[in-house]
């Protein structure tokens, strides 16, 4: 979307070359001597050659500092803070522009321990530092200031916070019915080493996307016991033993036993707090200062995600999970599928990065775990073996591979998709699965900025296309506005 | 370099902005009719809208260029195999250009197992595959014919190959004299855990860069016993043991008992392959192929090292290596020694990149390992645990992350150094250590391109400007040029 607009500048710069074609008539009109020597004629060359030297020199301009971008990311290590580019604009851009060529801005993380500097507010350099390259993820210490904490968790507590993940008891059932599937043939997906029967891990790695109750090995026993389901009380449970069962009967013993909140995949309090115009100007800034940190266009991350603020009590948790999901083909993104028009199955919300924010520090617990973050390879089932689950924050946090501790007003940003060597963006990137470790002693704020971005670049433009239309139209119905007002402007500039 | 060349031709084009001054004059004199008048004047100001829309339409054409390049690595997948940037050129840079920042294109890794189309030579589209990320390694099939792979073969053999490793035998003695340390000192440097004794695995570690002869955890048992070193056979070495030793007593051991090539660090034979002017032309399509699929400037790829062509022969081995060091701020790179000037104590080849090509399928091993490959941490002690030596590829390549097995025309390349994120070269990367494992049936032939660039951006630019005035000196006396030809060029366009 940065180079988009670029274009647009160096079309508009270009535009006074249309004039001169103007300027032909007079040429072959040039035998009569009057017009040649007139001295409106002699102004208007003049005019000309001053429209000439100004639009070389701007596009001179341009190429330099287009140069300097290149270098910008960059031999000088700052964020483009000066960069027109990123400055704030709702004008709709042109249909042609979609079918340009588009590179997102992506990170070096160089290394893990790299640091580099990044100018993100004016008179202050924040540093950087890379901690994992599987995902691309950094921190910046000092990211918000102590006000601006206190003032998005007062906005937050003044909006209400709603809780996190409902108990949900039915939908299951219907789904089951839904997919028509045989017993057998539930039980062959379920069984993923294919020796006939179903390991606890193999449950237990389903039960993870099935629904938002989190379950234990001992969960998972108790239940066994209960329903009299593994009736050779060998653990695992044979085609025989699984068909005596119906499609949602752990849910249901579950449920008839109580559920607690700490056995669900997250166990917390939220909020979304809008970021556009009219917003509080400590969540403006927020915003324009994720625009510079992430180096995306504004068009971007202003039609992304509202803010959300979390809160987790003494306890609370959120199970290692992924932002957002993978996409194939028949994948539509959550908010580009209207404008899209795409009738597809499958859904999610193509946040391309999540900028997490510690907005207080935190007594006790309550890390960002990541798991497998640079394992030399990713294995989902091998998350779970011998009774350890990488997988659960309330129990396994001190083996994951990575863990960043919540300091107030730090940041950390990580990319949930990898790029598509194309300058968009490509494939989930797996490693970017986190979790909150339980929170042992305190209270822990955190806030979340998502940048949505369509891995379809064409629905991408669409939806931007189609918003920044919408965004005009109020803007016309908002003003009086003499339609002849842009034309007087080049008039003017004449 | 590449942005450098950009900035030339944006300056070249904008050259005509200057006689438009020379205008200025007229219209200072518009009150005297005739010279506005006249027909010369109407000439003169055709000529510049003639040149103005040029000039703007050669502008917009770079903008438009320069956009395309930007998405070209790529939205398109293709190598610039049409990119003029990258034509040879041996026009010398001026002085200027070396003040200039200049990015190095790194190519994109994206995901192990990623693969993208390149476009090395006209109508053949190869397939790139990324093979590890740390280091960033990359594999493309059929990038040599059957014919240019027997071609470098013949050559190699007709200029003849020597050992690759002498068995030196002095040497060590003196730099033990010359760095002037205790037995006490040494003791310390080489107990890296600091326990007071020395380990096998502290010996072996330290025995990796000292001398040519590659120690195994056997060989050092054997010299225990036959130095009767070990006195209480513990296996370990106290500093009063330690003391007893003389500073090269296992090499002389080690000679006295005689030591076979198998022993040796490597064992094989190599030779040397000018690919510059004059060179036989497959050599010089492979450099130009190397150019373009590595997307560095030709001045630099043209500057590097001759290709070297090695044999290994049955039992034929490299042990775990790095194709170049660290660069600290004292080490100088031997390329750029001369140039800069640099009286330096350490040095390296600074080998950016290291391009291996198969010349042959190998009947038996040969395999390329890489024991580190995409390793969550790399740490030079763990190398060696246990009895078991990573670096051995005599014994323990089936240990290594990695391994590429030798194919006919094919060639993998990695970079030994880590972008230093302002897009020039950075710190070493260690995860690019790598070995040829023993070739067990029949004999394998690989062909090595390095491409040499200095860390210091200004040595590296010292060091092009220098050897590119020695270029420029030897045309001149090779050839008798008009000294006006380039301006009266300038003459003819306008």
């Amino acid at each position: 979307m940065t180079e988009k607009q670029n274009s647009v500048d160096a079309e508009e710069t270009a535009a006074p070359a249309r004039p001169t074609l103007r300027l032909r008539q007079p040429s072959e009109r040039a035998p009569t001597k009057s017009s040649v020597c007139s001295r409106s004629y002699f102004v208007v060359v003049m005019v000309f050659f001053h429209i000439y030297i100004i639009n070389v020199i701007a596009l001179l301009l341009y190429v330099h500092y287009n140069n300097g971008e290149a270098g910008d990311s960059g031999r000088d290590h700052e964020a483009p803070s000066s960069n027109p580019r990123l400055a704030e604009s709702h004008r709709p851009p042109s249909k042609s522009e979609f079918l340009r060529d588009v590179s997102l801005t992506r990170l070096e993380g160089i290394r893990v321990g790299h640091v580099q500097k990044v100018s993100l507010v004016p008179d202050k350099v924040h540093k950087m530092r890379t901690l994992s390259m599987k995902p691309l993820l950094f921190e910046i210490p000092n990211f918000l200031s102590e006000d601006e904490c206190r003032v998005v968790m007062q906005l937050a507590q003044l909006k209400g916070l709603m809780e996190s993940q409902l108990m949900v008891q039915d939908g299951q059932e219907e789904l089951a019915k839904e997919l028509n599937l045989s017993p057998e043939e539930i039980f062959n997906l379920l069984d993923i080493n294919k020796d006939g029967q179903l390991q606890m891990h193999e449950i237990l790695t389903h039960s993870r996307v099935r629904d938002g109750i989190w379950l234990t090995p001992e969960n998972l026993r108790e239940i066994y016991a209960g329903l009299q389901a593994d009736k050779d009380a060998n653990g695992l449970l044979s085609l025989e033993e699984f068909k005596l069962l119906s499609n949602d009967a752990f849910q249901r013993f579950l449920f008839q036993r109580g559920v607690k909140s700490s056995q669900l995949v997250r166990n917390s309090r939220h909020t979304w707090l809008y970021q556009g115009r009219g917003a509080h100007q400590v969540l403006q800034d927020i915003k324009t200062r994720v625009t510079r940190l992430t180096r995306l266009p504004s068009s971007i991350v202003d039609l992304s995600e509202p803010l959300q603020v979390v809160r987790y009590e003494e306890g609370g948790h959120y199970h290692a999970h992924h932002d957002s999901g993978p996409v194939y083909p028949e994948t539509a993104c959550t908010h580009t599928r209207l404008a899209a028009n795409a009738s597809t199955p499958f859904e999610t919300s193509c946040r391309y990065i999540t900028v997490l924010f510690y907005l207080n520090s935190v007594e006790g617990g309550g890390e960002t775990a990541f798991p497998v973050a640079d394992n030399r390879t990713y294995d989902e089932v091998s998350l779970i073996q011998n009774d350890v689950d990488l997988m659960d924050t309330r129990r396994n946090c001190d083996k994951s591979n990575l863990r960043v501790k919540p300091t107030k007003g730090t940041a950390v940003f990580w990319y949930n998709y990898l790029s598509d060597g194309r300058g968009w963006v490509g494939e989930q990137d797996e490693y970017a699965l986190h979790g909150g470790c339980m929170v042992t002693r305190g209270t822990k704020w955190v806030a979340n900025k998502w940048i949505n971005i369509d891995p379809d670049y064409q629905r991408q433009a669409q939806y931007q296309h189609l918003v920044s239309q919408q965004l005009d139209d109020e803007d016309d119905e908002g003003l009086t506005l003499n339609p002849d007002l842009h034309h007087s402007d080049i008039h003017q500039d004449l």
